[in-house]
């Protein structure tokens, strides 16, 4: 197999990952065996770490995709009696509205458009005037359309109200700063797939002690019951049903470039220059992102489609990854987009690439005169 | 890395997979990616094809580990005023039991001692006697202990009743002979590292179409709902949340060598010699197995422990485990015992090899003279 051959990813995760990653992979761990508990020990250590959670926080790993985590999350925190307000600019955002429905946990949303960004502000009066919210439930970086949302300012509002504040970091953790020494939060979820660039399969949560200690029965399911998983492993290093023995070495080996990487400050800055170098390079191309610059995260980028009637998605698409990249399509429903990702393991070279094939594809579809017609 | 000097895992899975399948994990693949959704949907017909449903039968696949996909299809197939019938002969059906009460699905165990296999003359009696119960709920395989239950007896006895019948058949499915055509069900659940020699990750179900049609409104849990999870899958090729596409890839590529060498009837029997020559030569060091050989499934075998202050497991796996081989501890309370797997991806030299380390083990540890003083 050519692996040199595969196209890169430039979708929000899964994600290109590196060679030595995937190698980890060509091992079968006994799940019961003590060499893979202590794989799993430090793991868990390393990602509280990640967030400078030592002491004071958690993490414990769940089976499944990034969502799992975060029903877990729900369902395991927030009492049947509680109730969730979610300040909503997007479709992970309506996701935990959904999942509130299926716990028939009571949820609240306070609506923006998709190219807005949360507000401290609404959720300081959402919370005055409504003091039956015990959580707030808020998605760090809303992929839908790549919005970065004003964590540490909605952190100190829910802590000022004494509510609970439940985190999807999903696509953030480990590329955008979260400091639990500063920014209150009982619960901050991600996936192995994202951002530490594992492939996936596993996600993970970390979560304030002392709030998981209240949350023994809580839980409406058993596979998703974080606290009966968190109890399990503390007593046997074990997890409690099969681990993905194989996504754990790989996100095991992938935790370890990434500190050698230089943590958080050099990835974070990579894929920041990866997304300045994007929204320049397509600029130049006529192609606009959607999001304001201010309000943008470095993790994916959506763009404006070409408004011509030579433009289509899905020859766009398979235009591009014939010559090596895999771009995604848009997930808005009021306006025609794709995206573009600035996240996974590509060289410098990766982004200057796929934005040279995105502009021979768009002439070879006879969408030619972009720079022209849309810069003003 | 030498994969040569990684040990054999003689654990019902995960086990030892085949240096192919491994290396199909050498590849990364997007999530939305029309190659991607080939593969989910060439693995999805030959799952079916395994027990024969085609027409008939849908396959879900499920993110998280087969406990994933047991509360999945509990959840998605038992209506919320539905009434469970577990006969229960080990820990799996003690597990399905615990799902129901999370669930808050009504429950009704036949209680069985581990060494027992479940009977459908008392299936038929229970049925008989409360006509509320809307399913039974069988394990295949129990490995807790090791016994196949009669599964197409059951079956029978439930289709005559007009009830659901629900089966985990994680670690007998694609080794142990399923035919939907003339064993009645409405789900079978396995799971990708378990006989098909994939590694774990994801879980499975096989629905009977017609009774999968009827259940939009049941699950308790977004994650685990089946029914949503197969209409997407159904519109779109792609799974609902992101798959563990590494996994997947290494369970089409694993499906693909089960089919080469010979699909059930070959894998059955050669996991029935493993466990033929497993007991008789433990037999000749004296080593007891627990469960009858009438009822003993081709998949796990539990032994006694020896009955010898020298005896110690964890010092006996340590010492087996630097030989080459991992097993597995007991799982019964009562009585205490180890477990050897019979499945997994290694030669007919695995057993012999492993009861040869085994030997030499309770000879250094001081366990010497079993085979005289244990055959009578």
């Amino acid at each position: 197999m050519s692996i040199s051959a595969d196209p890169i990813l430039l979708t929000p995760g899964p994600l290109t990952t590196s060679r030595q990653t995937k190698e980890a992979m060509l091992k079968d761990w006994g799940s019961w065996d003590g060499d893979f508990n202590a794989m799993t020990t430090r793991l868990r250590e390393r990602l509280v770490a990640i967030v400078f959670g030592e002491g004071t926080h958690e993490c414990v790993p769940l089976q499944g995709s990034g969502t799992f985590s975060v029903e877990a999350t729900l369902g395991t925190l927030v009492p049947k009696n509680g109730h969730v307000l979610v300040p909503s600019n997007g479709a992970y955002c309506q996701r935990i509205a959904r999942i509130c429905q299926y716990l028939k946990r009571r949820c609240t949303t306070i609506d923006y458009s998709e190219d807005q960004h949360v507000l401290a502000s609404d959720v300081e009066k959402a919370l005055v005037s409504d003091p039956s919210i015990t959580h707030v439930a808020l998605v760090h970086c809303e992929t839908g359309a790549g919005v970065l949302n004003p964590l540490d300012d909605i952190a100190q509002v829910a802590a000022r109200f004494g509510k609970g504040l439940i985190v999807d970091a999903m696509s953030s953790f480990g590329a955008v700063q979260i400091d639990a020494r500063r920014t209150p939060f009982d619960a901050v979820i991600a996936a192995s797939g994202k951002c530490l660039e594992g492939v996936p399969g596993m996600g993970f949560v970390i979560i304030k002690r002392s709030a998981l200690e209240q949350c023994a029965a809580n839980s409406h399911s058993l596979a998703l019951d974080l606290y009966d998983q968190w109890v399990y492993m503390n007593k046997t290093a074990q997890w409690r049903y099969t681990p993905p023995t194989h996504v754990v070495a790989a996100l095991d080996c992938a935790v370890e470039q990434y500190l050698q990487e230089g943590g958080l400050a050099s990835r974070g800055a990579r894929y920041a220059r990866n997304c300045k170098v994007l929204i320049e390079a397509m600029a130049k191309l006529g192609l606009k992102s959607y999001v304001a610059p201010d309000i943008q995260a470095p993790i994916i980028v959506t763009f404006l489609a070409p408004n011509d009637p030579h433009y289509d998605f899905k020859t766009f698409y398979q235009e591009v990854k014939k010559r090596g990249y895999l771009l995604y399509p848009g997930k808005l429903t009021s306006v025609d987009t794709f995206r573009v990702g600035c996240i996974g393991h590509f060289g410098e070279a990766g982004i200057p690439g796929a934005v040279a094939a995105i502009a021979e594809t768009l002439k070879l579809m006879g969408v030619a005169s972009l720079a022209t017609s849309s810069v003003t």
